[in-house]
């Protein structure tokens, strides 16, 4: 790194910090950034700082607001809850423009390899919004991999008893792709979720 | 982008302003920010900043620097200059911790697709540099492509008369590679170029 004077050097680091973001492309960020009008840099270094200090999460769902209930919670009925493991999740499910009802963001899933155990997701703060009452169904939308089924299938099993309809995202083979390079646990579920037509 | 919350949304935007940074990547670094201390965040932010105030280009040879003249050419001796077109080509020379000579940084070639000419380069300041005597060898290092190979033959047409050696990186196949797969581009320079051994 001493090849770079040293601000550049350490803005070059800080851009590694980001997710996939290697040396070189660190330093073309890096270079983009030396590019810029001060005033675009400001604006730049400016949001990092406004989503840090403004960003928090909803005391409801546990989805991002600036408030301390997110938009979704105040403005919708909430008697159809859809479970995520992220706030990003709510992006992509917000994205289709299709689901009316509110989430529940777990902030994880339960992995007893990585010690996180039912306590350490928001699985207690959804027992209590279901407990309400009001709720009739809980969508359950977590990832398809193992922990995400088992954190369904617990959640499942701990609502069950409060009378609510707990159901779970189908899985099988995506719209578009072809059977022959489906993988086969993807198949198989396909075949044993089948639906009559 | 409606589905994010302002702060968020203009992060992203920031972000996707990097080079090859799509919407989803920019989405992934925002979240990365969210999920760094207030202190990290703000060494992120603050290095941005630092960047741009304390960069600035070399008088002499115009490489990035913090001072007026840059550490390249305050400590080492000027009689082989080596011409490249961006200060990141500097950087990929040093790296090789083998030329002990100084720069001249073009901040671009030759190109009159783009409207780019001989004044808009920093080729009088090299033409100054020459001038002074103290000039031995100056070595065209910009990119083997047509701006590059252009203006390298305009920079060594009218630095020959000044009686300085003026020589050019050596084109070739690369090492590691194999005949059958270089370009014939190439492979021809390669054959032209030829070395007695």
């Amino acid at each position: 790194m001493d090849v770079f004077i040293e601000p550049i050097g350490k803005l070059i680091n800080e851009f590694s910090k980001l997710p996939g973001v290697g040396k070189k492309t660190a330093q073309r960020y890096a270079y983009k950034i030396i590019g810029m009008t001060e005033g675009e840099a400001r604006r730049f270094a400016e949001s990092i700082l406004d989503c840090k200090r403004k960003v928090r999460y909803c005391r409801v769902c546990g989805n991002f607001t600036e408030d301390e209930v997110c938009d979704i919670c105040k403005r919708r009925e909430g008697s159809v809850i859809c479970v995520v493991k992220e706030p990003k999740d709510v992006v992509a499910m917000e994205k289709l423009h299709e689901f009316k009802g509110v989430y529940h963001v777990l902030h994880g899933v339960i992995s007893p390899m990585d010690g996180v155990g039912p306590n350490d997701i928001r699985i207690k703060e959804l027992l209590a919004r279901v407990s309400g009452g009001e709720v009739k169904e809980v969508i359950m939308a977590t990832n398809p991999d193992v922990e995400g089924e088992a954190t369904a299938m617990y959640i499942a099993k701990i609502l069950k008893p409060l009378g609510v309809t707990v159901s779970r995202l189908a899985h099988g083979i995506p719209i578009g792709s072809e059977l022959e390079y489906t993988d086969e646990v993807t198949l198989s579920r396909a075949l044993s979720d089948r639906k009559i037509i």
